[in-house]
């Protein structure tokens, strides 16, 4: 297996300026996994209840996911209800229900124990942590996380990225974590926190990448509708993971910078729908077309 | 004369997270003139109080900068003062005294009236109509603005923009100039103002460039101190416009572009320093290497 990423499925109820769904399949897990697909093989370790579709599921399985890792477990599946702002940078959380959740201890299956390229979606760090006692040896382990456990679970989330090569954040989570205001300070403080490589998204400015030695930043791709951005942070992380599993997960300047372009690209399109339908229906070209046109938004010197 | 200048010569009290300086040589007239000499040939029309220094217009002349158009007026000069906060996005005026610009009526010497290129800075709308009345001409008028001038004289402004070919303002300002919230419907709302381009600035964002049919973002150079933020924004577009003028004012995707990289190189050394300082001793090899440092900072498809 390439990639094997955990993380949560989930049913979310979100606003947003342009309209509200109820149920809406997602979860932190569902976005990456499917946005990896696009590149890799990809597994998937979470735990979904009684109440979430089959049909979902085997649409995953239909995009060459491996759901080996999925536990079904009694009980309702985990759901987040929330509402953003007018501008789509800032949202209130109405309700989060843990369900099933609550008792989740995941379970690698053998098969996927020596996974290469491991991505840590955002959940609590002690269970991320369980996922990674249960590996070999993986080469990449990429890992996301939030705010929430920055306030609840600081040192089990410190423990974990001794042992994460690649760290995804927003700008906000990067300065809580470091102490730092300003962004190049936060980012080498993170660096000695144990990832090599940091990557900040920034929202609709895009995102801003630091390694030993080098510094990358990567415009947003400016839409004049963005319709709902829920998932786009894991959309974008999956992106990246799965086009550095594409590669071995070996990383350096120029995969790495490959990749947070990929999931760029992606990330500007799920918001473009409701929830995950974005990727379902995503084509080749369509991905090939947004990439072209992040290459003439950004382009100064080949002109 | 390639380049005209309107806007202010000031002093400057400025207070931010590294330091405190009084009386420190500012203004958008002195940080366009002198950012865009580096480019082309430039001339300021501006008024200066008794208490301006002799010593920095001789500076400002030995650049080659054309001061015939800087009016001596009896009594002080313009002065400015204000204290960023400590992220340095945010900064509050703490006094503004206009001295000498309260009568100030800008007149344009007859050898610089046709001007290829016209800078028009950040000063009250009606002077930027005064100085294009004096004009034969010219084949590229720049304007910058403020939130002040939206809220006070914004008819005067919205008939300057009519003469305008391209408008650099901020983000905020952008918003608060079309009513519109997102930044690509605020873009539209402005090219249908009469400019045909728009330059938004967006801090330590870097700027995103609308014109028809096109659109170039280009992140700002992540700088682990930034010193002061004042006439960073001056500066950028003084760069840019130098730049621009220096192609013959003919404004191009390419041209506006390498326009933008320009001025977002010159904007990200000034505020290594209090005021101008950095300018003053800027050599063209520091501003190719950051541009050098640009480039490695955005490239993904090249590497």
């Amino acid at each position: 297996m390439s990639l094997l990423i955990v993380g949560t499925l989930a049913f979310d109820d979100i606003e947003t300026p342009s309209g509200r769904v109820e149920g809406e399949i997602g979860g932190s897990a569902g976005y990456a996994a499917l946005a990896a697909s696009f590149c890799t093989k990809t597994a998937i370790v979470a735990v979904v209840g009684e109440d979430f579709p089959k049909a979902t599921l085997d649409d995953l399985s239909g995009r060459g996911i491996d759901l080996a890792g999925v536990e079904h477990a009694p009980g309702k599946s985990f759901r987040w209800s929330g509402r953003y702002h007018e501008n789509l940078n800032n949202r209130d959380t109405l309700d989060t229900q843990l369900n099933v959740l609550s008792s989740f201890s995941p379970k690698v299956p053998e098969h996927l124990r020596s996974a290469e390229t491991v991505f840590l979606g955002n959940i609590d760090p002690v269970l991320q942590a369980q996922v990674l006692d249960q590996l070999r040896e993986p080469r990449l382990v990429a890992c996301d996380s939030m705010n929430l456990w920055l306030d609840i679970a600081r040192p089990a989330l410190m423990r974990v990225l001794e042992r994460v090569h690649l760290l995804v954040v927003n700008d906000e989570e990067a300065r809580l974590l470091s102490g730092q205001h300003n962004i190049v300070r936060a980012a080498h403080a993170i660096l000695k926190m144990g990832p090599q490589r940091v990557l900040i998204k920034r929202g609709e400015y895009g995102v801003i990448a630091f390694e030993h030695g080098s510094t990358f930043a990567m415009p947003a791709y400016p839409l004049e509708e963005v319709f709902d951005p829920t998932g786009a942070g894991d959309t974008f992380a999956g992106g990246c993971i799965g086009s550095l599993a594409r590669d071995g997960g070996r990383v350096d300047a120029a995969s790495l910078r490959r990749a947070i372009a990929h999931g760029s690209v992606l990330a500007s399109l799920v918001v473009e729908k409701f929830g995950m339908r974005r990727l379902w229906e995503l084509s080749g070209a369509d991905i090939e077309a947004r990439r072209q046109a992040f290459l003439r938004l950004t382009d100064f010197h080949t002109i």
